[in-house]
């Protein structure tokens, strides 16, 4: 039997359990299942789950508190696995802490069609999932944003009802890619102390060792970010146990450094590439479980061993227990199944309509940007579940309202987060934030730098999340900034994403309209793309009903017949609107369309959809490249619009030098109807 | 008048020029030209310019080796400005070094359309700005790109060609955003020595102080990967001076984190956010210029100071002029000159069109990404331009060819790159290679994470540069691994971004004529979308001509009629042939069209896409979603593909269960003609 090495630092501290558990058969269970699924599926990577199943035994047998009857349990501990490529030591943990829905047949059916053990843990498709991972960074940052909610959540209701922890476990890919520095300069700033991250220090990733690629003092780069380092041979247990015990008495975040072996056990495969990401084949299979004195046949794990991982399900399950006796006496039991629960306060609506019959009254001309600004001082006035921030692009991008108090190092009780310049950290803590549940967070960049937010937008879509991104300078309107500000393709690589709503409203209604839509879509992210300059408000007569939920709309009626209609959104509908007018000189008849979000567009009914499109020729209009368009204007439509980048210079030039204007829409028209 | 702080290092080293220049003054002709032209443009950051300004007139006056007669010089210092929005540093220095677009009336045009005065600067718009700058972390990370070619070129050519410097300007968004992490990890491990980054550490970003959102200690997080680290007083001109020297010797990529003052001289302004993105209004500016002792009217730079900048451009042209003798004697001449023209060998495209005749003859049934490897082995010994790499996914992304030796610390001689987990360095680096000139790089990654290259390669398609993305694993087809990492929006958002071919090859002709184009494509960026399962070869007929150039063309002719058009792309080329044997046996005559570049399809005439498309109704295929597909199939068409994120299961049960099917374009060609 494989000696496991010796454990660096003795254990000193006192274990937060007195169970004595069979830990290094616990951990081999984990080992074998995994080597048995995998080899079954005929992919997956073993060489993490055998590497880190000591450091997960510890994790999880003397600490991590959750209850596998209750997956949703509020106040539970959340453990993040973002090295997702290591599903399988989260299955196997599952399976055997009693998950409902992880039975031994489910791991036999490992990444097959239809199984809950999909290739990479997908949260809302497996219970206890608490993110989707896979793409390598998302899960620590997003960990990130549900330690920070925990911290946030505490502020409002106490150490009675919220006090957990969030582990990470991380694999060297994890701490490479570059949001790991968003990350953890965020959480070391804000002093996140209840996050514990344990690197799976392998030294091997694809192409071999990971030599081949860096030097990075990891743990240096940790303390420089004001973390708590500990580092300790990964395979000895009672050391991870010691570590974790000394990070949780830690005032600042911790990285446990876990040296381990990839595919520890495999004979000829450990500490190699080799085990990371294939099966390891029946031989190999045979001789790691010889070395690990694993007798069982595949996918059999003895009763001894179970009986001690149910233990720690029924710990989990005590202090739930605990928990809901302290939660049924509370005062605050009402606001916090509410904030919980996510439910906006029953007056909401009723309040926003207000708002929105006073700008149909006034009719303000400011940019959307700046129309946000103002329904967002509404919106936070009338609940408090909106956490609002910006990477550090607050006073252009107008996320923050008037008393909104900054969340800062160890006071968490703001509505306001300063994310600094890291839109891709910002994306996955608001995904962390919103998955953890209690809020609906907000966050504010430049349209054009959605780029660098790509992997966690994706995620919020991928895992329908209430996750609003608030984009504004959404065109060439920004201006002299130029092309790399211009967003040109963003439009259309959003629309291309699917489920996620992307609104792009015209005026200070449709802005309104947008903003409460997107706070009633539970199940999707959506994103608002706003204008940096001013835009009239066209919605003068005031609708109870959302319009913008509809996704298009007829915004002006044709007079007699319908000629021709204009399809625009944003800021663009002015300039059709105006093409309209100046049309109607020339016997023109125009409908305007609407269109602030096609996904909800493609929604409506197909009598629907044809009414707002009409039978008359179209022109589409929008301050973005021309693909996606040619659904809604058909073969002979016509699309003014961006065919490159922009460039730098005054936006209204900019709009004459792209000949985005209504006299090029009357052009199109003309030409298309062939007026003259 | 202002008295700079006192300079914590005192000067210890010898300067590298006897000049004695009145720095004071030629740092503030800068700052006066940066509020000056912030002024009349009425919008502009001012703040960086004038804090950084002492520290640039010391890199430039003392070091940076550049002519400004000959901005191309190929072994000229390039001198990148990250922290892009500081844009008026760069053009009042081009201005004063005497660069022969940069006429003070560009300076007073500064931000106006059509002046080369761009809001941030840009390559190829401007004259000697060698990278566009804007999107934060870019500019330090394709400088990494460059300081690492200059080693490659210099393992090459030697000392006497090559042997110049890469100097960054960087502000502290450029250290906060994800990819800085990913750039200093890989210039650490890789030694580059002459690589020297100047940080405008004001400790101010537009929302505030940046003690808001970051507690980093840069320094130590430099130290961390590897580098060298001087701090210096940013406004004491000596102190930099010796910083760089210090740097210049060291044999590690060196940070100088340079203490400034952001917006150094307005009296109330100055350290505070209001400098950072704003005209400082006219009693500020004139403030400004009392306490800087500049009493100058604006725009208007005296004589000596224009002298002493004009003896910086000369020591660079002697530079030049001695270099260019080096050249003129030196045995390497007419390769050097090859290599960094880019130049392809005399005979490449008859030993690709030689092997392409062979892939044609055995047809073999391959993924496209092993005819890619199988191309590459081709590409890689007709030229030797080529540099490959892959982020952490060499054996995936089948982009390392053999003999084809790995990069290293100190060793700069291979040709292949480890990039390490860093898909967002790999592509900015690849831009640094490009823009260096004297290589064609390649890359490799799945192609669901370009998510995390977008903000790169945006500036790749933006710049116009030769840069092959190998994008491996492009559908559903990679199976397993589920939804994380099968892309469905790609396509599309790739499709969207101008100026970048997107080639979707569907066989082993094909994945090799698309390599023949990207290759040749010297003004812009190519993606090469492959799969991970095998393709038939149907171009068993060989080609001369290099059909993929049109982008699309009629792959199955109908054998009489032509009664609907499969369209299709990659591998769903396999699944239209197919159907239309399947059509044929129910007597519909189909042809079918192989799309792969739509870019270059929609350049071609009229005439020819229409005799492509044909008048026949039309069905897609694409395991993608639909975006961007209506312009091709028309009103009346249908599609074949994806409609959400995928599934993780073996990939051709996920082909059945999201109906990609033969059948299903049967069905759908059906329902179109009323076949049934």
């Amino acid at each position: 039997m494989l000696t496991r090495h010796t454990a660096h630092t003795e254990p000193t501290l006192r274990h937060t359990s007195p169970i004595d558990l069979p830990h290094d058969d616990m951990a081999n269970a984990l080992r074998a299942l995994t080597m048995d699924a995998v080899e079954a599926a005929k992919s997956g990577h073993p060489g993490m789950p055998m590497g880190m199943a000591d450091a997960a035994t510890a994790l999880f047998s003397r600490f991590v508190k959750i209850d596998p009857s209750r997956p949703d349990w509020a106040d539970r501990d959340r453990v993040i696995l973002s090295a997702g490529h290591g599903s399988m030591l989260l299955y196997a943990i599952h399976h055997l802490l009693g998950y409902s829905d992880m039975g031994i047949e489910e791991l036999k059916r490992f990444r097959q069609l239809g199984a809950i053990t999909a290739g990479h843990p997908e949260h809302g498709h497996t219970l206890g999932v608490e993110t989707t991972t896979g793409p390598l960074g998302q899960g620590l940052t997003t960990a990130v944003g549900m330690a920070l909610a925990e911290r946030m959540m505490n502020a409002r209701f106490g150490d009675e009802l919220v006090d957990h922890h969030t582990y990470v476990l991380a694999g060297d890919g994890c701490l490479m890619e570059g949001i790991s520095h968003e990350a953890i300069d965020l959480a070391g700033h804000l002093k996140l102390s209840k996050l514990i991250v344990l690197w799976d220090n392998n030294g091997i990733s694809i192409d071999g060792r990971t030599s081949l690629s860096t030097s990075m003092d990891q743990p240096a780069r940790f303390r420089a970010a004001g973390w708590n380092v500990i580092s300790v041979d990964g395979q000895a247990y009672h050391a991870v146990v010691d570590a974790i015990a000394e990070a949780r008495a830690c005032d600042r975040p911790t990285l446990i450094a876990c040296r381990t072996t990839i595919g520890f056990g495999a004979p000829t495969k450990a500490g190699s590439e080799s085990a990371h990401g294939a099966p390891l084949g029946a031989a190999e299979i045979e001789g790691a479980r010889e070395r690990l004195g694993w007798n069982h046949p595949p996918f059999e794990v003895p009763g001894e061993v179970r009986a001690a991982w149910s233990q720690v399900a029924e710990r989990g399950r005590a202090s739930r227990e605990a928990w809901e006796r302290r939660l049924a006496i509370s005062g605050r039991r009402a606001d916090f199944e509410a904030a919980t629960g996510g439910e906006l306060p029953a007056d909401f609506d009723e309040k926003l309509n207000a708002y929105k019959r006073m700008l149909s009254e006034e009719a303000p001309k400011v940019a959307s940007r700046k129309a946000s600004e103002m329904v967002l001082g509404v919106i936070n006035s009338a609940t408090d579940l909106t956490i609002g921030g910006s990477a550090d692009l607050t006073h252009s991008n107008l996320t923050h309202t008037k008393g909104q108090v900054s969340v800062a190092p160890g006071d968490y009780s703001g509505r306001y987060l300063h994310y600094g310049i890291r839109e891709h950290a910002m994306a996955a803590v608001m995904n962390g934030l919103a998955l953890h549940g209690g809020f609906i967070p907000y966050g504010g960049t430049f349209l054009v730098f959605s780029d660098y937010a790509r992997g966690a937008m994706r995620l919020s879509a991928l895992m329908g999340q209430r996750v609003i991104y608030v984009m504004t300078h959404d065109s060439i309107g920004l201006g002299e900034d130029g092309p790399t500000h211009q967003p040109v393709e963003h439009l259309a690589m959003l629309r291309a994403t699917p489920n996620i709503n992307v609104f792009r409203p015209a005026d200070a209604v449709e802005t309104l309209e947008a903003w409460q839509l997107a706070l009633h879509c539970e199940a999707a992210p959506s994103v608002l793309a706003l204008s940096r300059q001013n835009l009239p408000t066209f919605r003068t007569e005031h609708s109870e009903e959302n319009l913008t939920g509809y996704g298009a709309y007829v915004a002006r009626k044709p007079r007699r017949r319908r000629d021709v209609t204009l399809l625009a959104t944003g800021s663009e509908v002015e300039l059709a609107f105006k093409a309209a007018d100046m049309l109607a000189l020339r016997d023109v008849d125009a409908a305007v369309v609407s269109m602030p979000c096609w996904e909800l567009f493609e929604k409506q009914s197909e009598i629907y959809r044809r009414g707002v499109l009409g039978v008359a020729p179209r022109v589409a209009i929008e301050a973005a490249g021309r693909l996606g368009w040619d659904r809604w204007i058909g073969e002979r439509g016509r699309f003014v619009g961006m065919t490159g980048f922009g460039a730098s210079a005054p936006a209204p030039e900019l709009y004459q030098h792209f000949n985005i204007t209504p006299e090029a829409v009357v052009d199109a028209t003309c030409d298309l109807l062939t007026c003259a």
